[in-house]
């Protein structure tokens, strides 16, 4: 039996998962827009972000205690105490009235505002009442001890957030802090995910024909874009149709900043798809096979319906170009998903402006058995962990079981032919 | 010095990380409510989940080729082949309209459904065309090779998700393929966060008095809370008064699910709020102070506005019981935020019905200098992480950038002393 192939398609060589994640490397990147503080969380600041003013703008106590010069409490001891006069109080959140002169001490608060005079402060506990206005102190104090300085947390222009850096629940606080109520993030890549093939319906269908299968692929798909920061746009379903692809992709070309394709899984669909990326405009297909189990059959391009080469792999960047990133998933649920988390998820966020992504979780654990591989190829192995021991979940890449029976995978390394039992592995855990 | 200690404060011993973590665990759990697929990323399902049909449904090829009869396979090879007589072609996502008779072969497609007749598909790789409507066979196949049964992703009934467990994008896509679109999960717990202080003034406050400080903790506590699956509720700047705080706590009670105050930083105010939640009806304080740095004056207590005793780590919680918990966090932004990952976002998870967190990063790393902690205490120290070197970031507890420096934390255990230089410790990431 033979297939007619189309012309060029044979130059698309298979490139490794390396190559992918170093080499394709789209230049697109998201507009910059400003979003309220509370709604900043995991979004990614388009640059650093400087203090406006010093922080914490005055110096603070960090104790309870008594405001001091603190050349008043050299030499004191247990045996030997200085006395102090107690001239006043700073209260919470008011500017000092009082100014500490020598042998003078004021009582502080934690976090009160350091009054003129003193240069540190006595932590209560070193003090004791010895009468009415008077206090002993028994432990000296050194020069700025007991306080922060005025810009200790930042200094005014200091960087105060790094740009690349999705926000984390600290650092809201540290914008809080500051006085930085709007930040300006990139705005969230738009991917747009569409699912082919004639057997596959909406989730929503109560009872399947013989044949047909519930589309698995795309709310799946959508949340790992959410959680790679993106916005995903259902695509809907699209039949085996070369003609109704064709039409869907060049109407979500202009408002996407990605495309995702989880194509057909059988032979000839997959090469409809990649024949319908083809015409979609240069610069095109850039790999159409990638060196990856499960997952082969994934196929990468940058498509521009002006023909435009502003930007991508394959032009000169310039870091804003039209181009769309497209990316052609297996029909197989479970090798897309493999295939997203692994190429997909890392597009999504360069688009989207992150420069630092968050760390996974990890676990180290010994492999349960032998597992082969081929060199050349990175396989991506679903695992059990249970008590530092990772069991591998085996089933068809049609099973998408074995992705929720498994609690993350392990990648063996395209130089590898295979590990051992017993061989310490990393599995990246699922969250 | 001496100061008033309000009756009965002194009976709430400090209580180890350890203690918290496995005595105060309130019964409260969240209601159940049904969420489309769609939105159902990291909820949490308030039980198993079962497969109401089997999946996929039919017999299915993973493979492109032939469905065959396997016995008609048996024995061939490449220097004998068999030859089998082509009598139609699946078509993807219909039912099949050919039967394989004996010596027969249906052109499949990956993903096709088995026409009856045949119980195994070969793969087109080992198949030829001999001439038209004829193909030889070079490889047998046994029965089920080619295909997944039509129960074997799923038999109806099977647990397809665990409850307990936030649902993962994965999991998404297997309740899409069992036609799952809506799913039952616990209520985001409802958590109203109060920040104290006369020195608090809003985020938005433009230029500050000496004294003030904007409020760094409530932006960051929310976020922590959403990322623990809860719903923030910002309950506003509360002054030093006791009369206004009860007032506050008194009207979030019954519409909260948790409330959290980052109480005054000074030990007045400190020990006011322990005041005010002891007014709030029993049960009350469960502990006043936590053998944590930072961190140590925190508050942990549940409290009815009904008097109520239906539930809690007080009563014999029947789960469902009306008691709130009630977190007080030291008055120290970075403190607060340190004990409230530690003790607060597994209380958050708890109550939103979370019996499996997801795994945390980390990663293992020496500690490029000796720290010392106090046996009985659990010491949290932020670190840097460089090739594989996790180098401590000091500061006052005051300071929030040695947050945002942090890449994130070794916790130093209760029973030991120390760390020394060069040991192997984990690092919790943040993200």
């Amino acid at each position: 039996m033979t297939r007619a192939e189309p012309a060029g398609r044979e130059f698309f060589t298979t490139r490794t998962v390396t190559q992918v994640l170093t080499g394709f490397r789209p230049g697109r990147r998201t507009s910059v827009e400003t979003v309220p503080l509370a709604q900043a969380l995991r979004r990614v600041p388009a640059g650093p972000v400087t203090a406006p003013h010093p922080l914490p703008g005055f110096t603070r106590s960090t104790v309870d205690g008594y405001a001091v010069r603190a050349a008043d409490t050299y030499g004191v001891s247990e045996g030997l105490p200085g006395y102090l006069t107690v001239t006043g109080a700073v209260r919470m959140g008011a500017e000092p009235d009082v100014v500490v002169g020598p042998g003078g001490a004021v009582a502080m608060p934690t976090g009160g505002a350091l009054p003129a005079g003193a240069d540190a402060v006595v932590m209560i506990e070193y003090t004791a009442e010895a009468m009415p206005g008077t206090i002993e102190v028994v432990r000296p104090v050194a020069p700025g001890e007991g306080v922060v300085r005025a810009d200790e947390d930042a200094a005014v222009g200091a960087q105060i957030i790094p740009g690349g850096r999705p926000l984390r629940p600290e650092d809201l606080g540290m914008l809080a802090a500051a006085g930085v109520t709007n930040v300006r993030v990139h705005a969230r890549p738009v991917v747009t995910i569409f699912s082919t093939g004639d057997e596959v319906v909406p989730p929503e269908t109560p009872n399947l024909k013989p044949g047909q299968v519930r589309d698995a692929t795309a709310v799946a798909l959508g949340a790992l874009v959410a959680d790679a920061g993106g916005t995903p746009v259902p695509g809907g379903i699209v039949p085996d149709d070369p003609g109704a692809l064709e039409k869907a992709l060049r109407e979500a070309l202009p408002v996407s900043d990605m495309i995702v394709i989880s194509a057909g899984s059988s032979v000839g669909t997959r090469d409809e798809t990649a024949d319908v990326v083809a015409r979609l405009g240069p610069p095109g297909i850039w790999c159409h096979g990638v060196a990856i189990k499960p997952g082969k059959p994934t196929l990468l391009a940058e498509c521009g319906t002006d023909g435009g080469a502003t930007g991508g792999v394959h032009g000169g960047a310039d870091g804003t170009g039209p181009l769309v990133p497209v990316i052609g998933l297996p029909g197989n649920p479970r090798s897309a998903l493999v295939v997203f988390r692994l190429i997909g998820v890392p597009l999504v966020r360069l688009i989207g402006g992150c420069t630092q992504p968050p760390p996974q979780a990890c676990t180290r654990a010994r492999l349960a058995r032998n597992l082969a591989s081929a060199t050349g190829r990175l396989d991506v192995v679903q695992v059990r962990v249970r008590e530092g021991v990772a069991t591998p979940v085996f089933g068809p890449s049609a099973l998408l079981s074995v992705l929720t029976a498994a609690d993350g995978y392990v990648v063996i390394p395209e130089e590898a032919t295979g590990l051992d039992e017993g061989a310490e592995v990393e599995v990246t855990l699922y969250r």
